[in-house]
């Protein structure tokens, strides 16, 4: 066995579309880019392709770093490469922006070409299943009728079960990690804090902060605080922060005085300085929308009866955004209708964010996992 | 047995104070005011005093209601009364507003003498102990050396907590219903967010906002809002509002469209209607404070082992801002100083806004301990 390794320097690469995406919200986007990356070679008969899903925050930059910015590795650069468990040696890798984005796809910071200005407020509602059309046009753009596997974390890992639904024979095998079938209320609680923590900021502008040359900086890192609170678990932030104060002492301000505030506004500040609100809106709100069932009267099972591919379901035990048993309903409504699924609980004490950590037993279920996918050209 | 009654019409008293209160904060109130309410009678020996400390949002009106608003019942109303569990045929209960609070007594909305505006940023922090230590100088003023009992929920209970602690032969018996020996980093990384909320508002103005002639309001409906999912369950949620959507239907847009949204949007504008910024500030700050083994070095059992009163420790099964698991500590920490404890877990599904609530068996809990106090000239 080879110590595993980086993929190395990677390039985004840019796909146009011409021909329109109607959207689910009713409205259409006449044409857009998707920006991409891929890691690893896709054989022959194009039968190794794994698309990885992002989630909120995330963006195509999965694994590998950029010549400009070595230190920038891809979030998910523990898991994808040459002797990971997403051996880039096997499989045809591929990360993907999604629409709505604000890493290259089309999204709100674009230029619409109706006015030639930035789409902001007036960028369409984009929906789970939105994405995965248009993610299966990049496929067919690629050449790749069937994916080996779909995989992601979170709302990355409802997309990967969305994939099931609407393309269930260009899907192989789909690994749905640390994810649920729908938001709870509490889930669409925290989402519609965020949200009005950035609706409500002076300097959202109604959704065309650019337009005003501003960002609403104050309701995005609310965003990002309250969103962080629900990734980490009240052990995990125990064990990090527990009480520790800044100075020593109680100093009676109110600065960051405990280091569990000051972790929190770093990391607001942080993601203010780069993500974009109306992403952050309308990411939040197809979180909120997600819910295969719907149609089918709340029956999951009926939902699911579509997919065909190969599950594997991992969830994480101090999960409390999507607990263990908001997976237990996606394995049970897949085993309902007789679906091969493998379901790992990992005993894990970073919470959500579990999904990107490097624990050694949560790869080791990958790994046995994706080793087990056939692909030709590949012993 | 007769059937429970209300305390009926009361009438909230303010009792003045000139001699100055030194602040943990290192600050000092030279004269100040608390506005309290009282129901029953205080009995010849003044052996029947029960003091009811108020939580983050409460106030001294804990039972009955005011002449001119019979719809407005106190917050405990359900269990103060004649023939409620802490009877107001044996007891005399009073409720007293705390300092830097904004129902009556002296807080940022009152006058500074030293400026003849109202105090507003201006007004010191303000902490557990010190409002304990203002309360037993009402007690001094109304005559009761030593109270019956002390009772609180959540913040309340941690005061109850502290009476215990800062004056162990005024208390014969505590009650800490829904709380926690310390706030955990998850807690204040909520009442983080909530702080934040309101002091990047541009109408908090450094919290001159009175002087200004506006209000926070943006920053309060947050606060009130991710501070209102953290007192529900997970599982009432669901029961209450689940994913019901206003109009049958997704209609794309930020409106509130799920029932929960609307909820919540309903419970924050409300609040930001009638509470003060400055109060919910140093409230929050005031809970991420407390800490009694602090100065023990986080010995929580050497912490307690001055208090001398019987307690009664009560918490909910569905609680997951002060879980059962908090109250233990304090259960386990009394115990080793061999106090007499009872402990109740109660199955609720309600979280913790179940301290508040009607139910049977918290009540009979409650019922049952009361009822074994003894007071002079009560059988």
């Amino acid at each position: 066995m080879t110590q595993p390794q980086s993929v190395g320097v990677v390039t985004p690469r840019t796909q146009r579309f011409t021909e329109p995406l109607p959207l689910k919200s009713g409205g259409c986007l006449d044409e857009y880019e998707l920006v991409y990356e891929t890691y690893g070679t896709l054989n022959a008969d194009r039968s190794n392709a794994v698309l990885v899903c992002h989630a909120l925050s995330g963006s195509h930059h999965v694994a590998g770093y950029y010549a400009d910015a070595p230190e920038r590795a891809g979030w998910w650069d523990n898991l994808v490469g040459p002797g990971k468990p997403l051996d880039t040696r096997k499989f045809f890798v591929i990360g993907v922006n999604n629409l709505g984005g604000c890493y290259g796809s089309t999204g709100p910071t674009s230029i619409n070409p109706a006015t030639g200005q930035p789409w902001g407020a007036a960028f369409p509602f984009v929906t789970v299943e939105d994405w995965v059309t248009s993610q299966a046009r990049l496929a067919d753009a690629l050449g790749i009728k069937r994916f080996a596997a779909v995989v992601g974390g979170s709302l990355g890992g409802m997309q990967a079960l969305s994939w099931t639904l609407q393309y269930p024979d260009r899907v192989a095998h789909a690994a749905v990690i640390a994810a649920a079938p729908r938001l709870s209320a509490e889930n669409i609680a925290f989402n519609e804090v965020a949200r009005q923590a950035i609706l409500t900021d002076p300097e959202f502008h109604g959704g065309d902060y650019i337009a005003h040359g501003v960002v609403p900086e104050r309701g995005l890192r609310l965003a990002r605080m309250v969103g962080h609170i629900t990734y980490l678990s009240d052990d995990a932030m125990a064990e990090k922060f527990g009480r520790s104060l800044r100075h020593g002492k109680q100093v009676f301000s109110y600065d960051a005085e405990f280091e569990i505030e000051s972790y929190l506004r770093y990391q607001g500040k942080k993601f203010a300085g780069y993500f974009d609100a109306n992403t952050y809106l309308l990411t939040t709100k197809a979180l909120d929308y997600f819910d295969p069932a719907f149609e089918h009267g709340g029956n999951l099972p009926a939902a699911l009866s579509r997919a065909q591919a190969n599950f594997l379901v991992v969830s994480f035990s101090t999960d409390w955004r999507f607990p263990p048993e908001r997976s237990h309903e996606i394995v049970e409504a897949l085993l309902h209708n007789r679906r091969n699924v493998s379901y790992a609980e990992i005993d894990s004490a970073a919470g959500h964010d579990s999904f990107l950590l490097s624990d050694a037993i949560y790869h080791g279920v990958l790994s046995a996992y994706f080793d087990r996918i056939e692909v030709s050209g590949h012993d």
